[in-house]
C-alpha cells in the first residue's frame, strides 16, 4: 500500500464550446452557443475555450465567432480564452474582445503535416509574430500539443519528442501547456512517463492534462496524473466533439465525470456537479443525442434515491 | 513523482455469461450461450463464470444451467465457475459438473434485506452447510460481496462493514473474495481504503476487485487496486449486464477495457485482446445492440491505420 498526495484543488478548462462544437457535422444557431457558456459559466467553470478565429472555410461551424465574443455575458473571475492558428486570427480575437487565446502544436510529425500542412518547427516557427503580438496586447497563450500519446498515423510518440514541443512553446511565452492525447490511446503509466519527462523540462503547474476517453482510459490518466501533481484538465462537457479517427467512438472526455472523479477524491473545483449535469442534458437534448458521459447517463436514469456520494 | 511497483500478472475473472446475461430481459438460446463461453475461453480467459443455479422462478434467463454446463466444452486449465445461492444449487451445480462455484453476500443491510430477503448475519449462515458439501467434494467456493463502495439504499458503505463480511467468508473456507462496487459509484482513493481494510484481514492474493463502470471510474478504479497490489478482477465482455439501478447506465466494466489497459501498464494476462474484441462484436451483434466497450466502439469504428499500441 502506497500512500498518494493529490493535489487540494484543480482547474478544469471546458472546451466544449470550441474543441467539442467544431466536430459537429451541422450548423449550431449562435444563441445555442452563447447559453451553453452562460450555463458552463454558472455551473462554476472558471475556464471556458469559447470559439476559434481560424478561417471558416476550414471550420465553417465557428464562423460565428466574433458574434459569441462580443455576445456572452463574462461573469467576473471567468476566463474565456479562444484558438487563434495565426496572427490574422490573433487580430480578429483581440478586436472581438478576447484576453485569452491559445494555439496548436503537434508532437508527431505526420499528424502536423496532415493537419497543419506544416512541419512542426514551420509551425511553432509561425507562433512567433502572434506571441509578440500577444505580449504586447497583454493577452496570456496557451499552447496545446496534440499526440502527446500516439499518433493516428504514427503510433507511439516519444515523450522526449513531446517534451521537446512543449518546452519550446513555454519558452516561446506560452503560460500553460496542455498536453493532448488526440486519439485517446494512451494508459496510466505512459501518462506519468509523460508528465514526468515534460515536468523536468516546464514546471507542473503550467502543464494542462487533455485526455481523450476513445479507449475508455480518460479517467485513469488523469488519475494518474494527479499523482504527478499536474492541477489542470481539459474536459467537454456531455463529451461534446467525438472522435474524428474512429465513428461513434468517444472524444474529450465529459466534464461531469472528472468533477465525479474530483469530488470523490476530495479535491475541490468550484463546480456544482448537479448544475453540470443539467447543462449536459440541455445540450445534448439540442443537439439530439444522449450524454457521452457516464456520470449525466447514471444520474439521469438513476430508479433509486440519491445516495451516492456527491 | 511517484514511482509504482505494480504486478507482473493478472488474472481476469470473465463474468459476461451469468452477471451479465442474467439481466437481460429476452431469452437467449442456450447455444448462443455456449458459443460465448467458448469464444472467450478461445480469447485467453482462464475463468469464466459460466451460469447460476438459483431458482428459474427468480431468474429465469438461467433456466438452462445444467444444460449449459453439460454441453460447453471444457478448456484445459480454465475454471468454469457457477453462482450457487445454497446447498440445493449447489447439488444441482455438482450434478452438472460445475468444478467451482460461488456464493453472494451483501455489505449493506438493506441491500440484504432488499435483494436476498435476509440479514447479512442470516444470509452467511445460509452459507456454513453449502461451503461444508463443497469442501467434501473437493469444489472451490468464490465468496462475492455487494455494495463495497455505496448501496443504492444507504449510500457510502464502511470499509470495516466489507471487512467484516469479506473475513467471514473467508474464515468460512472461501478461496476468493471479490469485493463489487454494485452500483459503480466508488473512486480511486475509496477503493485504496477499502484494499487496505479487507488487505489488513485476509490475504491481498485472495481479493478480487469487481468494478461496475456506472459513473465511469471503473479502469481508474482497477488502476487504484493494481497499485495495492490487486492481482484478480471481474469484468464482463462487451460490458454486458448494463445497471438495474439506473436506465441505459453500463453495469459491469468491459473486460475489453480492462485488458486495453492491463496491456497498455505491460501486465501479463494470457488473452488475445483482438479475438476478445472479436467476441464482443458477436455476442453484442447477437443481442442487437453495440458493445458496452469504448476499446471495442474505437477499434470497431477506426477510421486510420492500426497504430495504437497493442
Amino acid at each position: 500500500m502506497e500512500s498518494t498526495l493529490l493535489p487540494k484543488t484543480v482547474k478544469i478548462v471546458e472546451v466544449g464550446p470550441r474543441d467539442g462544437l467544431q466536430n459537429e457535422a451541422t450548423a449550431i444557431a449562435t444563441a445555442t452557443k452563447v447559453e451553453l457558456i452562460a450555463r458552463l459559466g454558472k455551473a462554476g467553470l472558471k475556464a471556458i475555450e469559447a470559439t476559434s478565429f481560424v478561417s471558416p472555410k476550414w471550420v465553417p461551424q465557428m464562423a460565428d465567432n466574433a458574434v459569441v465574443m462580443r455576445t456572452i455575458e463574462r461573469l467576473p473571475g471567468v476566463a474565456y480564452p479562444v484558438l487563434t492558428p495565426n496572427l490574422k486570427g490573433l487580430e480578429a480575437a483581440l478586436a472581438a474582445g478576447a484576453r485569452e487565446v491559445a494555439v496548436f502544436g503537434a508532437a508527431s510529425e505526420s499528424f502536423s503535416q496532415k493537419n497543419i500542412n506544416c512541419s512542426i518547427a514551420d509551425s511553432l516557427k509561425r507562433f512567433e509574430p502572434l506571441l509578440a503580438a500577444a505580449e504586447q496586447a497583454g493577452v496570456q497563450v496557451r499552447g496545446y500539443v496534440s499526440c502527446v500519446l500516439g499518433c493516428p498515423y504514427e503510433g507511439p510518440v516519444q515523450p522526449a519528442a513531446v517534451a521537446q514541443v512543449a518546452d519550446t512553446l513555454f519558452d516561446m511565452g506560452c503560460h500553460e501547456i496542455s498536453l493532448g492525447d488526440t486519439i485517446g490511446v494512451g494508459t496510466p503509466e505512459a501518462a506519468k512517463r509523460l508528465i514526468e519527462t515534460v515536468g523536468a523540462r516546464i514546471p507542473i503547474d503550467r502543464i494542462a492534462g487533455h485526455y481523450h476517453d476513445t479507449y475508455g482510459m480518460a479517467i485513469a490518466n488523469i488519475y494518474a496524473s494527479l499523482q504527478c501533481g499536474v492541477t489542470v484538465f481539459d474536459a467537454s462537457v456531455a463529451g461534446l466533439g467525438g472522435c474524428p479517427y474512429a465513428k461513434g467512438a468517444s472524444g474529450n472526455v465529459a466534464t461531469e465525470d472528472v468533477v465525479y472523479l474530483l469530488n470523490g477524491l476530495g479535491i475541490a473545483t468550484g463546480i456544482d456537479l448537479d448544475a453540470l449535469i443539467d447543462c449536459s442534458a440541455w445540450i445534448s437534448a439540442a443537439l439530439g443525442r444522449s450524454p457521452a458521459s457516464k456520470v449525466a447517463r447514471a444520474r439521469i436514469g438513476r430508479t433509486t434515491p440519491a445516495t451516492e456520494p456527491s
